[in-house]
């Protein structure tokens, strides 16, 4: 059982706009806040793996509390890495600075399967569990776990490496369907007691990250990448926590990852938010969507654009501002606080 | 003035589909299908760079009609490249095997305005009128010229090199829109120019390829993008040859794309083509979008695909069938073929 959320928490504006409630103030939270941008972050972290820090609960802690206190986010991402529970139980991955995760022996046949086995979390992860523990006795903003999508993380175990085409994972998708499926269930399976263990030890909300998914056209994703995640979504349901559902270019494919079964819908820069509620429908919250590189130009740009996001996200509730995807490393780290005020200031009662 | 057509030219299916006039069976050609996959174009064309062999018109007229030859392909497109232009007045450009255009000194400020002096097309491009003459003279399908849209060769401009997040020309764009708009303005009459002499030298068609212009949301490809490109679009209006306009990833602009002055809009495999042809209007034809990666499926797999691409573009006239991006370099060639011959006598009559 999740350990009840204190009063403080469950009212907080995250929460309750992820459930579509009314709030006083739009919550805003950024995706790879914990980090990069920070010299906070950079002086803590040094320039090791990011996998050992990680697996450090004490720092990881810290380096997710910084930017809270820095900006002043009204939620908190665990420090952590979408490869962590397969790189845990063995699978060979290893995160390569300025590169991404790389795959020592990619996935590439049935003989595979057997490298991903079953995930447990209180063996595997500890490291990941104590650093939510943590986090939960000293946060007071929401927590947010996250895992790798099954999508995602299978495109890094077949290409080996960040892809532009991911040519071998949709190869292996139309040549060897069940396959396929079973490497994604598996990594659904994984993903969902990673998640669960998150939840049981204090993670206040769920974010479902598919960031690549947007290379797949909608009969694709409905036919080969839809059910796994469902599998994720709806063993998370029930547990009474917000399940975020995040990709990149998914304008195509917003209805289908509502369908999935997420409560909020993350939205990058490419479609508007009205448009975006549109697909996603009446019954579920949307996240997003300033773009990253916005973040770039001089503060009255930054406001200006921000305003039309809020402006698109229009009056209904159900909205978490945050940008398209991660915050990018060159980013000024004033400009992201004041952004957190003009959402604060100008986000108002919805 | 453009020469005439031929009768058989003009009455192609290829030229017909891209007016939206009715035809006995539905064309195709293939983006990148001058090469790469070819073994007699590898070699032809051997291990040099790429802007040499562009340079050789004999060799460049060969390079484009393999792939006539071989797939059966209803156009044929120039053998060149989007950056040839700009490299031909001294930007300082390259063409690197593995990684794409380089900029020796990329495009920081409103000094390197000056770097970019007008094209005089028979002084600085020579080599591909001579091409064009060529081929107008021994082709019997209809040839398409091509340029780089202003976005996404600046891009390599102000990058140096092929970009994830294109937060340097967004920065750009966002903190100089001035410079920013007379670097596309620059950039737009290079393409309208070389175009132009292309269609004088006996080029059918013609592709804006903006291949990159997908990382952009409505509002910013609209107010900082859309001036440009129509700059280029319109001042090809009116020489009776059709005009492509192409991008990846653009879901949400093929409306605007459509508006900047296409007779053709092209579409990746993630929007399917009804729902394109919703957003383009009745007035534009399309072109795609068989996602690359489909061809290196088995057959079986190519095949219902592609069947699925054509029952999308439904019955009316005005499709071009195509991939959504280049080919694949790993793809077998016989896969191609047969994928012509299906789209042959499949695609009937519309």
């Amino acid at each position: 059982m999740p350990p009840a959320q204190p009063a403080t928490l469950a009212s907080s504006a995250f929460l309750r706009a992820c459930r579509r409630q009314p709030v006083d103030r739009v919550p805003v939270w950024f995706m790879r806040q914990a980090g990069r941008s920070l010299p906070e972050y950079r002086a803590l972290r040094g320039e090791g793996p990011i996998l050992d820090a990680v697996a450090k609960p004490e720092l990881a802690a810290e380096l997710t509390l910084q930017p809270v206190r820095r900006y002043g986010v009204d939620a908190a991402i665990l420090f952590s890495d979408i490869v962590v529970p397969v790189a845990s139980i063995g699978f060979g991955v290893d995160v390569v600075a300025g590169v991404g995760p790389v795959v020592e022996r990619p996935f590439r046949s049935a003989h595979d399967l057997a490298r991903l086995r079953p995930l447990e979390p209180e063996v595997d992860i500890p490291y990941v569990l104590e650093t939510v523990r943590i986090l939960a006795r000293e946060i007071h903003v929401p927590l947010i776990g996250f895992a790798g999508a099954p999508f995602t993380v299978a495109s890094y175990l077949v290409e080996g490496r960040p892809s532009r085409d991911y040519a071998l994972t949709k190869a292996l998708m139309r040549t060897e369907p069940a396959l396929w499926r079973a490497l994604l269930d598996a990594l659904a399976d994984m993903a969902l007691t990673s998640l669960r263990a998150q939840v049981a030890a204090g993670a206040s909300a769920v974010q479902l990250f598919d960031s690549w998914a947007g290379a797949l056209s909608p009969e694709d994703y409905r036919e080969h990448v839809l059910p796994s995640s469902s599998r994720v979504l709806e063993g998370m349901a029930g547990l009474g926590v917000p399940r975020i559902h995040f990709g990149v270019g998914t304008g195509e494919l917003l209805g289908l990852m509502a369908e999935a079964g997420a409560d909020v819908v993350g939205v990058d820069w490419r479609v508007p938010l009205d448009e975006a509620r549109r697909r996603v429908g009446p019954d579920r919250a949307v996240q997003g969507n300033l773009d990253p590189t916005a973040c770039l130009a001089p503060w009255e740009v930054v406001a200006e654009e921000a305003r039309r996001v809020l402006a698109r996200a229009g009056p209904e509730p159900g909205h978490v501002f945050n940008l398209g995807h991660g915050v990018l490393p060159q980013t000024n780290p004033d400009i992201l606080r004041r952004l957190v005020d003009l959402v604060h200031e100008e986000g108002g009662r919805r």
